[in-house]
């Protein structure tokens, strides 16, 4: 039995998310389609870093699953290269050692989210990129920013539907906003996200953008630990899984 | 009656091309779909430069209307943005002479062709920029742009089924190639241009930088008159109408 560890770019704009569900097109269904074509109709189970929602896209999930094929890392990403929809594309492929686990073994995840702030949409970057017309306050953003990073608990950043038992005291070590052109992208580098977690971020320091709280509100809600204390969830098509650390 | 010139730019992923044709979505229905909810049901015809084939963007098509609406542009722009789908999107609007004709008085278009030259396709740019993998020869084929400029019999660059009738002599006042990143851009301006001509230059011109023509090859390609004499139509999703002239 051989582990393989892989990276996988993607397109989740035509996907319900990546996790397998009943009746839903996910991107985990299509890697294990692939993979059951490769493995002759044998059904090869993958485990990932961690989900991400519908409309969500990745430069670098990571995945792993377990095979008795013996091939070389360049044909396991030309074989999955010529089985997987266009939308999806495994850019790295290692063989590990067989306690590798793609989602117990992270030792941190960046997340990169993009706002296009203009006055004009880009239609070509419409399912990558938040369009924002109105100019934003960087300066004031870049505050919240520094007021995020750190350890603290971020219960008021995260879904109330999350389920997530135990402590929701997480570090971001980074958080910041660099320009691209019309674009901004904001980058998050932490230990551990929780659900909705950058979403949330980036809906709340969209605010201080635009005006309606100060950069010193972020401190305020944190202390809350309370979700109607923050803002909005900003809207999936901006977010991107940018790379898993191990 | 006012006649008015729009500049629009659409995303041809998802239609069937520009002009209007019989159980197909093209972006011209769309366009027409929405000048007729403005005009509460009544249809109102479009005339545009010219069509593009399906898979084709354009950054700058330009068409004309004739309303009784006496309506801002600022106006019309904002109307026809909250009527449009999200891939196709107006973004200029100017009252005219009522002589004007966005067909019959262009003076010049300007089209370009993105190609993604790099071992590992994108496939964030997988709609808009055709790959190719093996490195492509730019000094060669920026050679070859430089035999296509100026006036010529185009014939053998012209799709066959085509059936312009009259001359295929055409003046390719610019022909040549930026580097954009891993991306290389063709740029083509031109009085005019025959149909899938832009498509079978760059096709032809690529078979030079694979090393499988010299240069020159193309001037003898020009001489024979014969659409058997050139190379092959690159793919339509790497080409955008970039603009148009009056």
């Amino acid at each position: 039995m051989y582990r393989i560890k892989c990276e996988v770019k993607y397109d989740g704009t035509n996907y319900a998310g990546y996790q397998v569900q009943a009746n839903a097109n996910t991107v985990q269904a299509e890697l294990e389609k692939a993979l059951k074509k490769i493995h002759k109709g044998k059904h090869v189970k993958t485990k990932a870093s961690g989900r991400t929602d519908s409309g969500v896209h990745a430069k670098g999930q990571v995945f792993h699953f377990d095979t008795n094929l013996n091939i070389p890392s360049s044909n396991w990403k030309r074989a999955l290269y010529a089985t997987l929809p266009y939308d999806i594309y495994v850019s790295n492929v290692d063989n590990v050692d067989e306690d590798f686990h793609a989602r117990y073994h992270t030792t941190g995840k960046e997340y990169r989210y993009f706002v296009r702030n203009h006055p004009e949409p880009d239609i070509f970057r419409r399912n990558y990129s938040y369009h924002i017309r109105k100019a934003l306050d960087v300066e004031a953003m870049l505050d919240a920013c520094q007021i995020i990073q750190g350890e603290h608990d971020f219960t008021s950043f995260c879904a109330t539907r999350a389920d997530v038992k135990g402590s929701k005291v997480r570090t971001v070590q980074r958080a910041t906003i660099e320009k691209e052109g019309s674009e901004l992208v904001f980058i998050f580098k932490g230990s551990g996200f929780l659900y909705n977690m950058v979403r949330i971020l980036v809906g709340t320091i969209l605010e201080v953008g635009r005006g309606n709280h100060r950069p010193e509100k972020l401190r305020e809600m944190l202390e809350a630990r309370n979700r109607e204390a923050a803002g909005i969830t900003a809207p999936p098509h901006g977010l991107f899984l940018w790379k898993v650390d191990y």
